[in-house]
């Protein structure tokens, strides 16, 4: 393990994973424990930032328990690393409201992602909460509470993580040298399509396939994934470059890679059969941590002890940077004359 | 003792208070205390939103203690209110954090007196930060945390405290009734100009007298304090109506208020000899306190006492609401399924 590499990553809790979930970020925190110390965070209070009738708030908590059963069978290990639930540790909150402070709130309105968020949610500029604005100084606060060195993050977060290296600086500028500026660590992942072949693999589109679904589920569900639309009839010849099926393919089959090129090109495959195919390949590349989440799911004080034990961990690095933070900005116990 | 009356103040920690200070809030304040059970802070945290650079946070601390004094001085009682500063219970920047999700940004940037801080900081609604912006959701949090049901106000701060309400009616609306909306309690007092005889008296300013100086010097200033500009001979008749001194006299002698305006208009009365009689009607006004103020000094152990017994009373009531507010926002701990 490097010294004094720490990576922090968060992720909102939404309940059971899916493939895209898992491919896309998941596997790669489990590699990481072993070049690093790694924390990894169920950022709840994040969920709360675009949650638009308080009704929604009861399905954290139950989401919070799915995710970390998934995060545990797909070997994210807690010996090693922290595993814990962001409101465990609300200095968090402490820290991100005096990183407020310096932060131009210019800064946050030109997040790239910041107005696309606002048109998802049919919102405007003027009425999304202040709370959603403050969402990349949160995450900054997420990452440097624990002064995490480096962020596994995809192409798409590295302008958030630009400002949270802005808001480290100017703090350290400000109030000393305090925060290591956090490095990214990009994380280069196919970028995984669901089952329309259209769109990014999305719970909210239910074009996904869950981790902890069963075998039949996911045949059934793998079945009605899109391929090639010009591929009308069996003995047309299929496009393999615009058919998602087989990109699905390099990921479960990459061994038998080049023989589904040929049979899909040649028509000498189905597109049934070829979906099939993918949907024992899904299952075998699953089944052991299928089997790791029935056993987890039969033990919830275990998880709960995990996210227990997580935020003692997390509570203590947390509780010695507030404490630097508090001395550095004059805030705490006035001392003695 | 009202029942179920909560008032929750706060003040920021500028330091040394002076007249204005005393009779604008803190002689209020002390009023309060035989009819409410109050709450009074040192809101630090605030302190942090107009900083300018890393080394004003210095004076933050020594500040906390000047102001502390001058309270206790003043006649705030530990015994039956609470007297804390706001970062020993950071609790507040949790409900802090959790009410910008139910604030739009729109609503804080239309509260009147931050286009008026943006303009006095000579920063755009660009650069000034985010932490500045959010300023009346911590002010909201400050006092809700404690349930209080009523805040003394000025009439400037009223657009503060119905912002205020209208975040608690919209929490209470959305994750069900939390929190009782703040009852303005609106104080009458006569605004206290400066010795400038123009400016509401300010530190920034320097036209205050402090409530810790001592005779001599009180006597200095007040000896400098503009008078009726058109009153240019000691024969020229004065006029009260637009005399700065006339209106501490009111202050500080009402019992010989008629026979001062008749001497000032009839010119029986000099300006130089009617601040000598002010200079020693604020002094015998202040003669106790001063007293007060130089047995406290000599036992700074008791003034971190009274804090740190604040902060623990604040922080019993602080964390049933923190727990309360999580569980109905589902944060915390996942229940076992």
């Amino acid at each position: 393990m490097e010294d004094n590499k720490v990576i922090f990553s968060g992720m909102r809790p939404t309940g059971r994973l899916h493939l895209g979930n898992y491919l896309g970020a998941l596997q790669n925190w489990v590699g990481l424990q072993d070049e690093y110390s790694c924390i990894y965070a169920a950022v709840d209070v994040h969920a709360l930032t675009t949650i638009t009738s308080g009704d929604e708030v009861h399905e954290i908590r139950p989401n919070i328990r799915e995710m970390l059963i998934d995060w545990l069978a797909a070997g994210l290990d807690p010996q090693r690393s922290i595993l814990f639930v962001q409101s465990h540790v609300p200095e968090v909150l402490t820290l991100s409201a005096l990183l407020s402070m310096v932060t131009p709130l210019g800064w946050l309105m030109r997040v790239p992602t910041f107005k696309d968020r606002v048109r998802q949610m049919s919102e405007t500029e003027d009425s999304v909460s202040y709370g959603l604005v403050g969402y990349p100084v949160l995450q900054t606060a997420d990452i440097i509470l624990y002064k995490a060195t480096a962020v596994p993050v995809g192409e798409d977060q590295v302008p958030h993580l630009e400002l949270a290296r802005e808001i480290v600086r100017r703090f350290n500028n400000t109030f000393g040298d305090t925060f290591p500026e956090p490095q990214v660590k990009l994380t280069e992942v196919p970028s995984i399509v669901g089952l329309d072949g259209q769109h990014k693999m999305s719970k909210s589109l239910d074009n996904h396939i869950e981790l902890a679904s069963d075998p039949e589920e996911t045949s059934k569900r793998v079945l009605t994934a899109f391929t090639d639309p010009q591929r009308m009839r069996r003995t047309d010849p299929g496009r393999p470059s615009v058919c998602n099926v087989y990109s699905l393919h390099k990921v479960f089959d990459p061994a038998n890679l080049d023989a589904i090129y040929e049979e899909c090109t040649t028509a000498t495959r189905g597109c049934v059969d070829c979906k099939r195919q993918l949907a024992d390949g899904i299952n075998d590349y699953l089944a052991e941590m299928r089997e790791r989440r029935r056993e987890l799911e039969e033990r919830p004080d275990y998880v709960t002890e995990v996210l227990l034990d997580g935020a003692k961990r997390a509570k203590v690095i947390a509780k010695a940077t507030i404490d630097e933070v508090t001395e550095k900005m004059g805030l705490g116990i006035p001392p003695l004359n």
